[in-house]
């Protein structure tokens, strides 16, 4: 059993997060080449009402994006489960949408690997949209750098360079004992980080050539996002 | 002859309307497949000078949209026939298009048939606009349902169905003693619908399996549209 | 030896100028088919600083852009030569790009051609803009058409023509003691005159079947560009 009602706001920054990987809606979604991973919760507080068995729902989110064009920011959504007929019903005012469910038998689900990263440091998000708009002239991917005093979003390519740097001070946080760095592919990172809202506080959980992990809050900190993206090893 | 000056959101109007059918400009217009047809009327009233005989003049409506482009709104824009050349004139400021007018010889003269529609009701451009909006994620065809109660739009798709609900008390007038419901293809009923303004209210004559006739107000009430689609029989 | 700071609408606004051309950056730009010249000249006065021997640097435009893309209106944006590396670093707020100049020693150094051009004339570069507006519907070139009491630009396709008149009255000013005509490739002429900012009054010179010169000022008058533009002889 699944009953709930919702800001179309606060939908749309779920549905905005977990689109970031190329399928599928779960709380834990992995992309199909296994280079990121996104978990997600959000709490009950989030919706204006919510009422749930402990239940799977399998959701095509491209119809989830449809419904929510239809609705202004303020709309009250409701979702609701028709289990007879294996549907779920999306009413936003006087519109209702009915669609069939996805089978998810066949869906794994994602264990979220336990990893030791030694740095761990916040900034806010437009900073890594700056560096994200920056790389992107010059190479596809992306390195970050860290070190006691400061945090680097650092491209090469053939025949330019560009770099973001921002020192300790500039950061939200910084706890860093020895100089990290690893490298990731820029249009994995680009789409998550993009899909940050403006003014979100984002923590970087950061190795060396190891994932980077990165948290954040969402629907007005009534829901927690943590990002893993796997590195592509330097070969020089 | 035909001489005439015009503000440039009148004839904005006038051809926004007209041109959701595919080809030319007469007071009556079908598009190529005779799925719809269009019917214009603009007083003389809505124009700030107006001089005619009674002439049939063939115009490339594409030609207008191009010299409404350098108009911004307010500007008054004066057409004037060069019967000599066989050209119409068209002045906005400082800007004159010379443009020679197409041969109406071939073109045929439409004519509205005759409908008893039993049901009679009047909604708001927008909420049509809406009902659109969500049906074209499901579907290529659009129902529209009206009885004693109300109005709907539906329609179905192969796994999902979408409906837009106006109680009686939503609609701005209804008149329905037995319950209708015809099929209409979903891009016409688009296209005419898109073009109307923001406020309109739309009067819908309906029937059983039967074309739609939608009649509403443009130019500042000084001209009336009435719009007839054809309805696809359901197979089932 | 070059180091130098300067606001990015500033910088902008030389490199939309100079961009209107195909390639290079140099003072003086020609496009590949020697249609049209630009010459730009910017007083040290348009940077916040300025410090430079007698240098040459190829800067690739592209890249300028693309840092600009980075800078918010009011941003100053750094410029340094890095001699030993051959480079040019950019720096905007936090972000630094490090790009290879260009080698320039194949690139000619175009002489501006002393001509002799009858009448001169000011007008609004938006007056220019609508023209060219009016003037892409009919056909690919443009006449600029210049008599003692006005100016025209003029465009006749096929079927249609355009015209936008303006009297004496409505020109910045106006020397004309003959009557005359040139034709200009459309394409060029509008990139030209699209990059130039509203509220510019653009000097005109012209000639009969002769290259017009455009001149105006930039980056709050403290750049001056003159702008060749090559006729098309007329075969009728």
């Amino acid at each position: 059993m699944f009953h709930a009602k919702v800001r179309s706001e606060v939908l749309k920054g779920i549905v905005d997060i977990v689109s970031t990987l190329v399928e599928g809606f779960s709380l834990k979604a992995v992309d199909p080449a296994h280079v990121a991973m996104v978990d997600l919760e959000v709490e009950k507080g989030a919706f204006e009402e919510f009422v749930a068995d402990d239940a799977e729902l399998g959701i095509d989110l491209d119809k989830i994006k449809e419904v929510l064009r239809l609705a202004r920011s303020g709309d009250i959504i409701e979702l609701e489960q028709d289990e007879e007929r294996n549907r779920l019903i999306m009413n936003v005012g006087n519109v209702s949408r009915r669609m069939n469910l996805v089978d998810t038998t066949g869906m794994s689900d994602p264990k979220v690997p336990n990893l030791d990263l030694p740095t761990k440091l916040s900034v806010n998000a437009e900073e890594l949209q700056k560096g994200i708009r920056a790389a992107e002239s010059v190479s596809d991917h992306i390195a970050m750098n860290a070190n006691a005093d400061g945090f680097e979003l650092y491209s090469e390519g053939d025949t330019d360079t560009v770099s973001l740097k921002l020192s300790k001070d500039a950061l939200v946080s910084l706890e860093s004992e020895e100089s990290v760095r690893s490298l990731f592919p820029l249009d994995y990172f680009s789409n998550m980080v993009r899909a940050i809202s403006a003014g979100t506080v984002v923590q970087i959980s950061l190795g060396n050539d190891y994932p980077v992990k990165m948290e954040f809050n969402i629907a007005g900190d009534k829901g927690r996002v943590s990002y893993l993206l796997a590195p592509r090893i330097e070969s020089d």
